[in-house]
């Protein structure tokens, strides 16, 4: 097979990995593959009957390539081929790669989408395609009868037929498996199908998880992301890729404590606090495995793998660790690198042989959420400065491009999520999502979520009249206080303006301080001094922790922003910007990745070579604890102004017009972090 | 360190291995035995506080080494090992080999004996020596304080440690760990001791199975023999290879059916009966778990690792295995490599990490028991042509040497063990186990178990007074029909001989045939011509499968025997020569090793090299399966003759007088094995 190639053998392109290598004709384009370690799908092994090693020749003169690749040029349909395409159908161009052989240049294209036995689902324009090479492979093997002259056991002579069609060397198998082995083989007449997990080259063991009589030809994972308000799945075919199902759920640990924080008091302060909550949030993930199987309408004891991850409370108390540690100095995780267990570890009831994977965790406030988020933004795989900032109540920023990466946590506190602020609230049907202030009249205009009409808009009392209004939440309270700012309403310390009390009754008196009057009514929404103090608090962190990195890395700017999260997918980086949230940017290179982790979570599960790509990354990755930097207090100061005090936005100001630099008395800026002490801090971030 | 050596180097010569090698003078002997690959046993990793890297220097001129090995050629005791001497005590001559240092050319024993903290215990003359590799190792390390810079995990940096100390590249850990790993750190102030498993060095990485505070200087494990009768478990330090504790007890499976075809019908016959015969065993080797650790005075959460033998049916049923496929053609085992797992797989009561290593089944019939054996007794280290006999109810037979292993079961049926004879018994206080009878009266006298006095002997009587003579045990058996036949009353044929009716009144009628009374009162014992052909066809299939190995192997004659298991213990191996159970061989090169298998056991669990060396030699053995055999029925005829109708037995001729031929009437000999159908013998071969 391995002979040196001659000047007869076919050149042959695979895309989209875009290996070559050249192959005496006749060679099946599944070997060649193979041989060029590219991975094509394949459960039967050859025998034409699973589908699942589709390709499609592309034609033409590639002339970079110098191949000229022609449908001629891979072998006629054959009889076993033919009888798949009639029993099952192939989709027009496709060929079976095990069947199919060369017979001259070919530039070969491996779908990463075969489904079988299925509808072909029009992929969800956001969907990633991902290339497969799961931990987990399914393989159809025949097995011998047993031999009195050679008594080797089912088991044994299975891991023969394993080891001489699939090459494993070295096969284990899981405990459960020894008794079911035996009529699972008789069941099959000695045709079955082992589910194989081999997720390191380098050390555990390939091992034999499950089995079937027969040919089984679908398999399934779970990609979740736990995080402290909510836990998303997806049901993913480890064969096709296809998300199958999706489903979320709040995380049920919330009647625990709303923030991290509390949580980790929860646990300190009951004896059974950490059970408890464990318990919690394992039975609202087996719920949602419930929820995602029937409504992709299959069997549970079809998901052969999972992958998981979340920030590192979340990642602890999933794993039934205690989290207390991660609640004070030196935040110690108990385990830092890429967790592999059985998913039966953790009750979840999938397949008895199902695996789990977690994603390492970055640091002690930088989770295996922010190490999903990397993985699928990939700053590791390109050149440009790439800043990824997932807000909760605790910013993860990552910075970095191919050559250096560095992370850091920001204690925003929980501003952002419409806590601590006075008419602050979830992002719930009825809050103030959008804000537009008239620079001269200094009157808004809301929209709130559940409508797309603006508080201006004929029909706006109907459209949200089942919803009221019942605050602002995260998103409005960013384009609420950038208005005031850009209106002039603040200045750049972010003093509400009292001496416009006299031009707008909006501006109203509060003691020594002034607010803004949103909406009159019932509830009437205003914006205190205090609420535009608690933003400056949480951007002035989240700042400073992003101009610590940029330091470390030695750049004045970033070439592109990724905000990951839900907050990220509502906020306008516009305003994000204005607020110096974020520093300056072109603004196109500013996106939301919503659900990035949740991406990186099936990247991870539907290719081990990501798996190890993120645990090389993680271990590359610089460590910036803000609290040990004495320059962030410097950073944090300045970034309390609006939208900083040093910081130039040039690339902003082309877009919008700045205000002139406005500084009036009183106490802001004064509040800066040197007055909270060290323990305030601490307890503030881990919120 | 690994510098080619220099003619200023010393020579080095470690014992009982054998490895040497040339070393610079000050390298620790430590360091030096684990650069040669000889493993010295060492816990702290060379801080001279675990005490278990002790050696001993052989003075000495070694002319066949030529190596002149002295006191003073390491370096005198240092303030270290000081220390450790004077509170824990070094036996005389023995040095720590972490802190002694190379200085001149040295022999050093390495003993295998190295006790801590015990009384040196004498050691039991039959118990063997077994150089010691154990699958699961103690290793003591110091980890690094959580570092905010750095922020690994706490098992992140265990782990760091545990490679930098001491070599392992590659750690998975077991997930109920993970929850331990970070109060244990804290418990022993960054200084804790792990367990590792590390099995194969091919494939399965090296895992934490278990974790303590501090310095954990002691671990255990078991090995257990589970005999459709009698399950016996040994109690051993992983450390020092010390047995600390034994203990035995009946199988409970035996309520389900005394032999193992009626265990199997009972499988067959009930639906739960599979699970309720796994739930006894297990049960009961829980027991015994707990009762040599109260022995032993240990805790059952010290024991870290097993090894569990047996025939393929107690090793499918402790398994979980349905053993259903084992009582008829081709009587597949559903395992018949090694088997590794955990112990709480199997529902045991050890450390939650413990480890459970199952040795090969040879064949359907020929069990890990059998592997065992073979191993413990090593036919395979040697060059003599040994003969392994096991008799159960169904005899396993190993025949072979370095060169070249056959193996094979024979039908022997319960009759050895006493069953299907008219006054048989299980080997039982009261029963009869040795009988003499006189050449010329045909008088007998005889011994029971409980009493070493003869029946014709003062006092007799009162000895036996509390068990009274009960009936008859396989040994017993043995004896009364081999002396029938060297004083004439049976015929080599196996017929009693009515004429000497006339001559003794032993010897009654009973119908068409005789019997021979071997005590009158009550119970009355006596021997029929029943009993004499059970015995004859017994001992002719034993030897029918003993022949077709020679056979195989293409010799006339064995160098060795040895009859393993409880039955061996007791019959004296004469007796088993003049029935012509076993071939003719010189009498002093035919031993009984009653606990082989245990030993075997033994073996693996404190040497890992002793596993891979039984798997490889278990995939060598060549499987012969008598039922296919023409061969067989061949030499089964001959063999139901007294010893043999055609083998001579010279060696056993010189040492005994065996009677002249006599050939009576009768039945004796028809019915061979031909008349029986091949159903009926599959059954019997399976009891």
């Amino acid at each position: 097979m391995n002979a040196p190639p001659t000047i007869t053998d076919h050149l042959v392109l695979f895309m989209p990995s875009g290996k070559r290598g050249r192959f005496p004709k006749g060679t099946t384009v599944l070997d060649a593959a193979r041989q060029l370690g590219v991975y094509v799908e394949s459960v039967c092994g050859g025998r034409a009957t699973c589908g699942r090693c589709q390709i499609e020749v592309q034609e033409g003169h590639f002339a970079k390539h110098k191949i000229s690749s022609r449908a001629d040029h891979i072998s006629p349909v054959g009889a076993k081929e033919a009888r798949y395409a009639e029993k099952r159908s192939l989709p027009a161009g496709r060929r079976l790669s095990c069947s199919a052989t060369i017979q001259g240049d070919l530039v070969i294209d491996v779908p990463q989408d075969a489904v079988v036995n299925a509808q072909v689902v029009r992929k969800d324009a956001g969907e990633r395609l991902i290339e497969r090479y799961p931990a987990v492979q399914l393989c159809y093997v025949e097995v011998d009868e047993p031999d009195m002259h050679k008594p080797l056991g089912d088991l044994d002579r299975l891991k023969a037929a394993l080891s001489r069609e699939w090459g494993f060397a070295h096969l284990e198998v899981d405990t459960h498996l020894l008794a079911l082995v035996q009529p699972i083989l008789r069941e099959g007449r000695w045709a079955v199908t082992a589910a194989i997990h081999h997720d390191d080259d380098a050390g555990d063991a390939a091992r034999i998880i499950a089995l079937w009589p027969g040919l089984k030809n679908e398999a399934y994972g779970i990609a979740c992301d736990i995080g402290s308000t909510t836990i998303a799945m997806h049901l993913v075919s480890l064969l096709s890729g296809r998300v199958v199902a999706s489903a979320g759920a709040s995380n049920p640990q919330i009647r625990f404590g709303e923030d991290l924080m509390s949580r980790v008091s929860y646990v300190m302060m009951n004896p059974d606090g950490r059970q408890a909550m464990t318990r919690a949030v394992r039975q609202e993930v087996t719920r949602l495995i419930d929820k995602v199987a029937a409504e992709g309408g299959i069997d549970r004891a079809d998901i052969l793998d999972s992958v998981f991850v979340g920030n590192p409370i979340m990642h602890h108390l999933f794993l039934g660790i205690d989290p207390t540690e991660l609640g004070g100095a030196p935040f110690a995780l108990a385990v830092s690198g890429a967790v592999k267990a059985r998913a039966s570890d953790m009750r979840l009831n999938l397949n008895p042989g199902a695996r789990l994977y977690m994603l390492p965790c970055i640091a002690g406030h930088v989770g295996a959420d922010a190490a999903a988020v990397t993985l699928s933004e990939g700053p590791h795989r390109q050149d440009e400065m790439m800043l990824i900032v997932d807000v909760g109540t605790n910013a993860e920023i990552v910075l970095g491009n191919r050559s250096r990466l560095v992370a850091a946590s920001s204690p925003t506190g929980p501003a952002f999520e419409g806590a601590e602020i006075s008419c602050g609230q979830r992002a719930a049907p009825g809050a103030i999502e959008r804000v537009r202030i008239d620079r001269e009249t200094l009157e808004p205009r809301f929209r709130v979520i559940g409508s797309t009409l603006w508080s201006d808009e004929p029909g706006f009392a109907e459209a949200v009249g089942t919803t009221g209004v019942t605050g602002i939440c995260g998103s409005g309270i960013i384009e609420v206080i950038a208005e005031m700012y850009l209106s002039g309403i603040i200045s750049e310390d972010g003093v509400i303006d009292g001496t416009l009390a006299q031009k707008s009754p909006r501006i109203l008196a509060e003691g020594r301080t002034y607010s803004y009057l949103l909406r009159d009514g019932e509830p009437r929404i205003t914006i205190t001094q205090n609420d535009v103090r608690a933003i400056q608090l949480a951007k002035a962190a989240l700042y400073a922790g992003i101009r610590l990195l940029m330091e470390k890395q030695g750049v004045e700017t970033v070439d592109a922003i990724r905000f990951a999260g839900a907050f990220g997918s509502f906020i306008d980086p516009t305003y994000a910007m204005v607020l110096g949230l974020i520093p300056d940017c072109e603004l196109e290179k500013v996106s939301a990745v919503g659900n990035a982790a949740g991406t990186g979570a099936r990247m991870a599960l539907l290719n081990r070579n990501h798996r190890r790509e993120i645990e090389e990354t993680v271990r590359r990755i610089e460590k910036v604890e803000t609290a040990l930097e004495p320059r962030f207090q410097e950073h944090f100061v300045h970034a309390m102004a609006l939208p900083n005090k040093l910081d130039p936005f040039p690339r902003l100001a082309r877009q919008i017009t700045l205000p002139p630099r406005k500084v009036l008395g009183g106490d802001a800026g004064a509040e800066g972090p040197r007055r909270r002490s060290r323990e305030e801090r601490a307890a503030r971030r881990r919120r």
